[in-house]
């Protein structure tokens, strides 16, 4: 079959041809209709720092995606050839305190689909029969494939209160563009969406936000201050991973507010604990992957009730061959989410 | 002034002219703008069972209402004359343990304005400073008097998960229709509405109801039944105060689902505890009042946002003096609100 | 192998000799140390209307135990031949709503063991692999043994907030018992214990409860009022399924406090929800089973701990042979917990 | 009357006779009993940085007393003479939207008994009606004195679930000795605590502790790894206020733990995001005051039920004339509590 194989251990990838996966009898084989570029796949095609310690070349990467079952192992109950589905790309172990209490989001030996296994940019992938999610055949195979990083949004936004509430979300690539519909569509009263791209953020005020900011232009704790009576937001979604960004947030969250850190900093960050998380009596949670699969039921019917439309954020369709133009504008920060066809 | 006053022991009430009421230097006087006709004041109106028991004629009744302060007692520090201000009705005691830890809407020795107290179907009312809720002046009066009964809605809908979840509002009187529109705003995937009455069915349809069911006509819990693959809904919003409709309420719920119930049955009602609260993990709340002032603040933040629009709610605007009309439109159900001029 | 049969359709069992059961490849098989009777194995034995609707005879009945793993299946992964274990009851179909959202215990297709299949009065017992919990091998195999009905108990108290609250526990069976255990361990500032029964209220006393109470002899709702300077227990641990002792639950529960119900009455139950769920602000909660594994944690955590010592509250043991004994004791309710060896 | 001024902008303080103070009709004067140093009063001392900021000398300090009633103003209706009482030492706004959703204690306009007004190392203070906890009669005055503190401990601890569950209290001044007491009266299966000083380890071994670790001597996340199988505890109660401790403490804590942080470290702290809060999933809590008057509830419950024993943790007491003696001890760090008495 035809795939986008991580290649080297360097920059780029490139489309080979390879055996069509084996699947084992708890495993199910899939035709793969539609995948989509999430910034950890860019992370390994640019062979960043976090690649470099992390991932194994060659293999197939990519792990967003939507498909329909073609086979299944003979252990296999709950799905059947001819299921549109996607995958939860958690690999959880089941075993571990985490996993015994049900929170396997945070298992701590998870693996994830495309980074530490086979992954999705390719004509069929191979999954656990416990990480597919069934969609409904009326959802198109490019949604479909959203509801994976979505799932991060919803896990996000809705980790606490949101209706009637003021939302800032900081950082507008796909997930937090994401994260306004979410906030939106939870009832939130405003949402106020903070970048350095603009870009993103004429897409962040296209889905919803009150109010957009340039953190390079304007600075954003005053923003917040100004529109707030000096109250500041009940809600802060994090997802930038830059360090000054991280501080405003804390800083433009009202007392006894909660911060959500969905967002990966690439080194430390220094906190100003006392002001800033003690005295204002603040909540901060860190957010990985997507409750399983109580974020996928949240998600689903988000979208199957038209409470969240995603086709807006959708920018570039190509066919998988034409990876690089997609990888490109992920770069550049020039697109929504971009679908790669195999 | 000119006041509706229940002037007797027995059916109706009677416009009459009384003295504008005193207050003290903890308390506030307010000229009423706009009020609201509550389900409780038909009750005061006909002369239920209920208000035999409870309220003392003659006095003025009402409690739902917008205005603005003309003067403030000499120890009052946050409200000011010119302000526009609603009333939260339940004046709390402060010293109970309920109002110790902040839940002062389930005080023990609560009194209600209106039903224990001087009310505001008037030109004037008098109002503790600790229940003065300040209004936006961009705030219709007519809207802004029935904040009080989308807080009803606002705190039995928001007391647990709502979006991306199939929500049921059994009873589909002016508050049962709030909750739809709560509900949506929150992000509901779905509501259900269920009534008896077919122009009630009409308005929640209007207002955001993906399916309407006359409970006389069509099972609910079938009809439930087939619309969730035999799920059940996620939270059922109980406001009809119908022992069946309760029972419904209780069969249509999915296990580990939750029966937020606002409604007063009249009487005690057979409920079947083994196999609809505890086989299914059912959480059931009794829902009381508005959180004070956390109700209050969420829905500000959905009506300013525009996340809730009551205004096709509000059916009909009489002067004071045409009370009689607006409680005839009560009585029968052919209405949504009933707004009084004073 | 030796094992206590239900052995017909009506009342009574008696001891058969049976092949051991045979296993799959997902499941294992346990060599049984100690089993105790629970309140379902005595409306077995009794042949109640519950039993007649559920249960085929003849079968394997019973279900808590403690016992070695003997043998596995060859898709078997975390358990070992060796291991000490015990079984969580419910059989989980992983794939319903509930299931996939973590919520095992409230599955809508629940199978329990000893019920639905065949259990645990025997000198062998085949469980899945998913439904094993390993015991330490310093626990005692009677206390071991425990670990299941006294995750009832963990489940019902720790359903909300205990420490410094005053807790009653209605009904003191053995999981009552457990449930005053438990709340002390919690930290509970008082536990009140209700029962008709003097010898359960003797151990009660004896386990930690402040004061017991004789509710045929002492009106239990005046006897909290006096206990509370008539503001009422916070929490009410529901045991007992009897009709009026609910109701007095209901009564005795502070404004804004929590009903978690675990019993189940034989019939529907008349409930004033307007005055005692609605205008108290109360939560009434269904618990069944224990969260997967959640509970268990818990409940290891107080036992290993010593926080929790069940020694007392068993009363008897036998050897399997005499099981009529154990079951004469326990329909008198002249018993703490009864355990028989195999 | 005799009270300890902070007579100037420098270190120490001094014995002065000043007038006693005036109170208003919403006030009460109270005869002081029995009053404790806290951290806050030994930063004042000293004349730290903090204290050079924040205070404005001469005035009285001291905050943590009980006491009884001797006179109320005009409008005082809960609070009699004769009562004993002690004191809530945050005065909030009580109109802050934090204060409008029965958050005080994170109130953005909070005054702090001693620090912005005259305090309690006198023979009598004046408190606001609304801030007066009253005693139980029964309560010896150096524990009753104890609950001020008590209540930071019980309100980090009791941010989450502690039954059954490991905590880790790191840092093992007074309040992290409560801390120890309180996790183990809530059901902590096992309590860890940390600290540099030994006098301190050996007061938390005598509390209850089931480990102490001197972090100088051993590492504690090496320690904690060893203790919990490689799982990390559920709980941390960060007191220590030390960046290194509290990045222990995030390493120490499980995947989807709870890090609840009283302590105020002098300056930012470099915490790395990623890998400890964001990957593990963790909720990190900031908490300060108490919350009014929830936590006083709890505190009152367990110690009015022997829950929690205080008695221990109080190691010295002098007369106020003596106050110096009781400051020296807490510099070095070589007591409990320390009373003084007027």
């Amino acid at each position: 079959m035809k795939a986008l194989v991580k290649h080297r251990r360097g920059i780029g990838a490139e489309i080979q041809y390879v055996g069509i996966p084996k699947f084992n009898d708890e495993e199910v084989l899939i035709k793969v209709k539609a995948s989509s570029i999430c910034g950890t796949d860019v992370h390994i095609y640019t062979w960043d720092e976090w690649s470099k310690r992390r991932v194994n070349p060659p293999y197939v990467f990519g792990h967003e995606f939507s498909g329909e079952v073609v086979e299944v192992g003979s252990k296999v109950k709950s799905v059947n050839p001819g299921d549109y589905v996607s995958a939860e790309t958690h690999i959880a172990c089941g075993r571990c305190p985490q996993c015994l209490s049900g929170k396997y989001h945070i298992c701590k030996y998870t693996k994830i689909i495309g980074v530490d296994t086979q992954g999705c940019f390719a004509e069929y992938v191979v999954l656990p029969e416990g990480n597919v999610w069934k969609n409904s055949k009326e959802m198109p195979y490019d949604v479909a494939s959203l509801q994976e990083p979505m799932g991060n949004a919803v896990h996000t936004v809705l980790a606490g209160d949101v209706a009637g509430r003021k939302v800032a979300v900081i950082g507008c690539g796909p997930i937090g563009i994401m994260a306004v519909c979410v906030a939106r569509a939870a009832g939130a009263s405003e949402v106020y969406a903070f970048d350095l791209n603009d870009y993103r953020l004429a897409l962040a005020k296209q889905m919803g936000a009150a109010i957009v900011v340039n953190s390079a232009k304007q600075d954003p704790v005053k923003a917040v201050h100004q529109l707030t009576e000096g109250n500041g937001v009940d809600v802060v979604c994090e997802m930038s991973g830059n360090p000054i960004a991280i501080n405003q947030g804390f800083k433009m969250v009202t007392n006894g507010g909660r911060v959500s850190i969905l967002s990966l900093p690439s080194k430390p960050v220094e906190i100003n604990i006392t002001e800033d998380i003690v005295f204002k009596g603040i909540t901060a949670q860190g957010i990985t992957g997507r409750e399983m699969f109580k974020t996928w039921q949240q998600v689903s019917g988000l979208l199957s009730s038209g409470q969240v439309d995603l086709t807006p954020i959708i920018s570039h369709h190509f066919p998988l061959d034409e990876y690089e133009k997609g990888f490109d504008l992920m770069i550049k920060g020039e697109c929504g989410k971009v679908i790669l066809y195999p």
